[in-house]
């Protein structure tokens, strides 16, 4: 299990490694403790979680910028554009829709599906909306792999049900709700609330320095 | 620097902590090694993160769940309610303030400021709209010290600023451009392309997992 997991672990911070190497504009080089500075972590646990997927870098001279980002990305496939169906085009789906970002980093939301008859057949945020039945048929004939549920909570198990029915193989969940899925799935729950709790925790601290500070 | 970061990691996994408990409502009590199994790390490192902030549970007979719970929350300052001003009444800023799961844990997003006249004097989503000149006086009033953003990028920085003159200590940055602000505020960037960029990697590591197996 945690051999497993491993992998996937190493990945998640991959995708960090690459959203500071992106900022990096003007340097050429880096070195692995430095990369680990913005990370927060150290030197070894950056060249493990690198050798993992291969020899990057030169001893004692670090890693090349450009050409670490490049085997990042290709390790992360995102050597390509992602296509995503999108159920539930309300409120946050449209937002997601129109989500600037996706696009940017070769993401493609490319269908939603809705009940609404006033949406279905319709283009919202120059996306095609159709009935969820079609789901089967539309993403197979278009051969969409990651798929984003923004439906209400009751209809969130549903939603996840038809799209891995119709092939998906990746779900963002947005819904309040708790899906299941089979382990050939990769379910990702995005929950606003874990950020915020992290942050009160923040005021709460930076209060009680400030008073203590006060206090002396 | 690695010093007074660790609390703040360790902050952040409590939130994960926490968020497994809620879902062990049969159990009483548990081990360090299975609250660490949920989590995909290690007993050492759950005891080193509760010991960090005080004295839990009783060596070889594991954690009390209701307690721990509580004493978590209590760190993690979620004891109480947490008002928060959103700026940017669009789509997204719409969908988070009826975003249910917030109210459930207890923050509320209590003003929502927009420079749309169409918008300003009216309750959307049961939260009344003001134009953003008017942050200061109702930020302060109100003591409000959370913030969230959801205008388009080129508001972005000019929306934390203001903010943060306001008094607000903590801001969940939601649009696409990259903020600064001082050391004294938390600044947490929402960004839903890490998520996909995860997601891609397992989609291409089952895939060749699959191949592997017809091979075979």
């Amino acid at each position: 299990m945690t051999e497993k997991k491993s992998p996937e672990n190493a990945a998640i911070r991959l995708s960090f490694y690459l959203r500071c190497l992106r900022k990096m504009k003007k340097e050429k080089s880096i070195s692995s403790e430095r990369l680990a500075q913005f990370m927060g972590t150290s030197g070894v646990r950056v060249r493990k979680d690198l050798s993992y997927f291969g020899q990057f870098g030169t001893r004692g001279k670090g890693y090349m910028i450009g050409e670490l980002q490049e085997q990042i990305s290709k390790i992360l496939g995102l050597d390509r554009v992602w296509t995503i169906a999108l159920v539930g085009v309300g409120k946050l789906g449209t937002a997601l829709m129109g989500y600037p970002g996706f696009r940017k980093s070769g993401f493609h939301i490319k269908v939603g599906f809705d009940v609404k008859p006033s949406k279905i057949g319709r283009k919202i945020a120059s996306v095609p909306v159709y009935h969820p039945y079609r789901m089967p048929t539309i993403i197979r004939a278009q051969k969409i792999r990651m798929g984003m549920i923004t439906v209400p909570a009751e209809a969130a198990q549903e939603s996840a049900d038809l799209l891995i029915i119709s092939g998906i193989r990746a779900i963002l969940n947005f819904s309040p709700a708790v899906v299941v899925a089979p382990s050939y799935v990769k379910l990702t729950q995005v929950d606003f609330t874990t950020q915020l709790e992290i942050m009160t925790y923040f005021i709460i601290n930076r209060t009680k320095e400030k008073t203590q500070t006060k206090l002396l």
